[in-house]
């Protein structure tokens, strides 16, 4: 399998219409096939000193295999969303690991 | 769902036998009944601006709720894991992250 993880850091994470903004932009990837599970977070109350709790908002997204994430990245969603909602951001961290 | 992430850089990455026993400690942890399901990996090839892909593992571990994952935190595996193998890593990061 294929694990895509994304953090996201909010340009005004105390402005609740961004933090809407966000989460709905990222909802809608939900959609696109070519996922085979999704999971949107928010940080969790952990707290230990290795945890960053710092971003706003986490996607992990597993594929079976890189094609089909792959196909992921150039879905017209998947544009419509980064081109919807990158204003919003000030950082993204990106991590993608294969078994 | 809770999705537990770990990336793990290595003393010595360079070194077959500590990647060997660093998988091998990960693995044993997958034997825990409180994980929903488990995914080891290692970077994937991608590679743009905003992806970090200088860790030597990943574990992506989704538990049902926070319960579940504090149960796998105090798992005797997972404890002889960390006594185990935490002399073969420099670095832990962590995110911990709820829908």
């Amino acid at each position: 399998m294929f694990v895509h993880t994304v953090f996201f850091w909010l340009n005004h994470p105390d402005n609740q219409a961004d933090q809407d903004a966000l989460r709905a932009g990222l909802e809608t990837l939900k959609s696109i096939d070519a996922i085979h599970a999704a999971y949107i977070g928010k940080p969790a109350g952990t707290r230990r000193a290795v945890i960053d709790y710092s971003y706003d908002f986490s996607i992990t997204f597993i594929f079976t295999d890189q094609a089909a994430q792959d196909i992921y990245q150039e879905h017209p969603t998947h544009l419509k969303f980064v081109a919807d909602c990158a204003h919003l951001w000030s950082r993204v961290q990106v991590y993608d690991a294969v078994e």
